[in-house]
């Protein structure tokens, strides 16, 4: 290890900043998960997890990733050879399709631009031309990691709604949840995907499932092989406050840690907050006049920024030398925006000052690069700060 | 949180006693998993592990619990309606076992006491007799964590040899991996199977595989649904030091720290230390009258000793009452054990004056409880210790 | 640094075992110690300290050793050339006087064996024929750190008021404070003195004084020459929570924790669970036939117990045995008992099992070392452990 | 403790932000220091510190602030009635008067407008006019954090041997050491005044002096009262790595950490780095149209710059807003400048882009307290950052 002076700005869209609180949580003497102690960690945890998902239904913490977490959607409500129908919006929307592949399952793709959220008018129409209801399942990401597209969740709900199908509405929320306001009960969710290094400001390794009842009674006759992944014991298990095999411990303090800071915080400022920061980001990004990847406005991502770099530049050759020169980590460019956008997260433990810091280094990096751009992205920024 | 004063002494068979190097290590700013210092922690990590396996072939790394690395195990290297063959040694094998189920494997269960370890010679019959090859791997605990009792397990592999038969060798190496002499490469085993929270020292969260060529060529042919544990993807990452999803990239950073430490010690050290510990508590139990689960010293375990506690009483009601007045968890009994024996955990970061206070604790838990014993145990085990 | 495999027993009489809780709130993020968070911290802790020391009336808190806030007591309080009275109860109360005579005062010295605590009745005896009364202070160490004899602090002070003699009494409380009963306003003491890492569960760093008004009184007509331990620039800051000059702010942190702890477990409990480790100590020490350095039973300290090896044998070889082989630090004979007595710290968060641990430490150490000792000095401090 | 999204930007010029290497190295179990492992620890922190001063001859560390160096400074080499010349370049050179008043010197005062550095001419005057060497020592302060304006201590030791005077050289470091180049022994200094808190690094609680040969030589005739502060214990007990009494050792830890991490980074790059952070701190100051407290620009602090509000405004209110709105500490306006100018601190742990957020930060606090000014002050530096 060589000291760099100053803090690294891990700026990719998560793993996000952890803030000291949660780290120094996480940095205390393992207990036994069997024990009196442990339980009121756990029911801590599991009930906290609930607010965040906003549901009162249950909630289910895998010591995983997030990846484990879509897992655990498909597994527990889905068996071989079941459809589901999923939208092509970008990078982690087609893992998430693949993954259902390789489990067995039978997968319909919406096609997509990566510019673009899930479209509920297809989906309807769709969903109506499946008359028999072949369809089992529908995958929507809430907020493409890849791209920086929010998809619109309760219009994708009102969308089955209207077409009368049974299908269950499968959301990842990985890269929105704690940062964009998502509503699992209301909006009608069946499953939630969520993952603890966004929003919730934790390390990599813990993954959830929100899971509302309709998942629950599918999950009676899912026959896909699952034994980690499993919700019926897991849901036994947590009802003391327990987990049916070792848990992520330490992870779990760090857990509980952030759950309160949030409540500190409070959700709803939480959400004013990203909204806030994603707005100045894209103040700067017009100054700079980089083109954005979501194409529509109100599909813009509160979590994260993906901008274009002109073509005859690679966003990857920027990234390196920003990190090289600012010790600043920016997210590259996934799939098939490899090497023509890159992506600014600006989610998690985050406020103006470090937004600042970041958008100055993208300024600078851009100038060093030779990158054609505006100036004053920075300025621009600030004076939405001020201002809003 | 209320004060209890003093160190808890976390004296199950793990989760053990996490060290401050390797807790400190863990409580360090998450870093880009796509980053050339990602790159090299998980070289350091994945290099360092085939040592603790000692083999030369890969280690997978999942963020998850062993519980998972025993998932990875089948679903990478069997096909659904694959018969698998087991030993029913104890609690966890009987997990592996509902778990193989549950993954749609037939499972043939060579019954047990679960006072002895697997038994070889009725391995090499059970191979023997199956002429057809219908068999497709043996799964073996090497240490039943709920018993204390130890498979031999190169008379395992010389059992299969015998009957030459070409199923895999699946083992469970959780609680015995750098606590117990295990060799995966020397002894032909095919997937070995680990966690973080034994003799490694870190908290639960990551599972481990160390596989064999014979596996390697198995997964190729497996047809078991599988996403987060494929190793296909993991081994394609993993060749440049990534990973197919984020990884758990802050218990990297304690397992870098954990093996580094190992190395210091010098792992024929660590086995050593473990032998000698064991032997004390083993002294201090015979000084009490205590009876030992497993039936056959050469199958004592060297991670933790389990014990009965007289008829008449409740192991349950000894663990409540030391953790109360001592504030050391001490490990329950598990499965059809329960009640009947506790188990002590002398295993991971500990030393003889570690033993001590933990003998001690049972010791002095024995006469409150008003349990009948011989006095002296602790005499018994410092006096091993000082003239051994 | 080199993997000593378990927690390192610290077993010198201070500094003491500082708990994870403590040190994980040092390790935060220093803060502008003019900022309001700041004065809370300030408060949390001077309000808190009053408490430990039991009183209302101010403490000072310096960033320094026990040994400033030794020169504190004095500098604050007397003049050049002024008199003071002290006893030669050990080494650190002759530190202390070597230290008063290094500021130019002007010390008299009752002689002591270094196996006893102050004597009320020689002290009366001086003050009554000091008649014109040139004696300033009597400096009295209330637990010797250098041979575990603690001084009857309410006698000396009956001692100073049937001689109606106006001398100060400053004690110095470093190794007793928040471990033994001691109470500067009742017992009427005009500066108590206090350091951070003992007791308090603190590393070295922060040094006490306990202020009475007599002492105030004092302060304004003192002369010697002072300006870091000043207390009236301290005094005037602290009162809106501040300090005259950068404090020792992550120190502080671990000062609130630890306050906190004791809160938690109530200090009449803290005096205790001394008590009793302290007599399961000298229990052993009987066992083992090792003298104890106190002759006066009523004078044995319960922070830590120094004895005596036969004649003929090195405290220090056996200290440096039972490093080397236990990885336990056992406190130096100090002074004229260099070679002759090693010592035991009993003090600070220790608990039952810690000093089962250290005691076994010990008799396997006079085993290893060939000191003939009695066997059973484990055995006889749980039995009394278990009984009382 | 509430939630504030981000970290805290701690910018007054010290306490400065300590890295989590740091921090982390702090957190550690405290060991015995009278054992070998505390003298590698002792001897390392004490020849790594002689390369910060850049001497071959002692370094003291003192369990305490930087003002308590700055009394070890003046009662190790000085006696009851000296005369001292120093100069009244801000608040700390004044509150090293006011200490040194204190502790019985007779100080004669250069005065000054708290805008420039030491003036070597008027020196030479005072020393040459003092033909019979009534003056026994010369205090200056190198860095004036209360201004941040630096002086020319070669220029200052080119007076004091030009007028043959034999008057000792003392200067304080404390905001300068391992920021700004510093020579102790090739500049001829005699005593140099550090502490920990700001280019170390670390949190307070740690002091130093550079200690060469002549002062060594004065120690021996000095008279004022001394024991805490004594060099000649201290430097018999370093001798071996270990201290006459109780250090601060976890603080040490973080001293060797810090050290090791300047040493990476290679002190004549640190000096560049915070050359180049202050001009760019420069650049935005000049593009606001804010006044800088120092008149001259070879005297620009590299470590801290303060600016002026225009007339009519509060640089208090300005500080409270930042604080409350961006959560940033900035310095306050100190004596007779409290009021009319703040303290940007840009030393210690700190990287461009966290310069940008500091300067963001105050660009916007400008604007929202409506102090005029003009605008681009972050973008002046980001051109300067790009460019130089």
């Amino acid at each position: 290890m060589t000291y760099r002076p100053g803090r690294h700005f891990l700026q990719i869209p998560g793993p996000t900043n952890v803030p000291d609180r949660v780290l120094r949580a996480i940095d205390h003497a393992t207990i036994d998960h069997r024990s009196g102690d442990f339980a009121e960690l756990g029911r801590a945890c599991l009930d906290g997890m609930k607010s965040i998902f906003q549901t009162l239904g249950p909630v289910v913490i895998f010591p995983s990733s997030g990846t484990g977490a879509w897992e655990a959607a498909l597994v527990n409500t889905l068996s071989a050879g079941d459809k589901v129908l999923a939208f092509e919006t970008g990078h982690f929307a087609t893992l998430w399709v693949k993954m259902a592949r390789n489990l067995g399952l039978i997968v319909d793709v919406i096609p997509g631009d990566w510019r673009h959220g899930a479209d509920p008018a297809r989906l309807e129409e769709r969903l109506t031309a499946d008359a028999s209801h072949e369809i089992n399942a529908v995958m929507v990401v809430h907020n493409e990691t890849s791209t920086g597209t929010t998809s619109d969740i309760p219009a994708v709900r009102r969308a089955i709604d209207a077409s009368r199908h049974p299908a269950l509405l499968l959301v990842d929320t990985i890269s929105s949840l704690a940062c964009i306001d998502y509503r699992h009960q209301e909006w009608g969710v069946d499953v939630t995907v969520g993952g603890s290094q966004k929003g919730l400001m934790l390390p990599p390794g813990l993954g959830f499932n929100a899971i509302g009842a309709k998942a629950i009674e599918a999950s009676k006759k899912s026959n896909l092989p699952k034994s980690f992944f499993q919700w019926a014991d897991m849901l036994e298990a947590n009802a003391k406050g327990f987990f049916p095999y070792t848990p992520s411990t330490n992870l779990l303090y760090g857990l509980r840690e952030a759950l309160q800071m949030l409540e500190e915080e409070g959700l709803p400022n939480v959400f004013r907050r990203h909204t806030r920061l994603a707005e100045a980001t894209r103040r700067a990004a017009r100054a700079w006049g980089l083109e954005m990847v979501p194409l529509v406005c109100a599909e813009y991502s509160n979590s994260l920024t993906a901008l274009f770099v002109p073509a005859g530049f690679n966003e990857a050759a920027l990234r390196a030398l920003i990190l090289e020169r600012f010790n600043m980590s920016l997210g590259a460019g996934l799939g098939k925006l490899a090497g023509r956008a890159f992506r600014i997260g600006h989610l998690g433990d985050f406020s103006e000052l470090m937004l600042a810091g970041t958008l100055a280094g993208v300024e600078m990096g851009l100038e060093l690069a030779g990158i054609p751009h505006g100036k004053g992205g920075v300025d621009a920024a600030l004076q939405y700060l001020v201002e809003a």
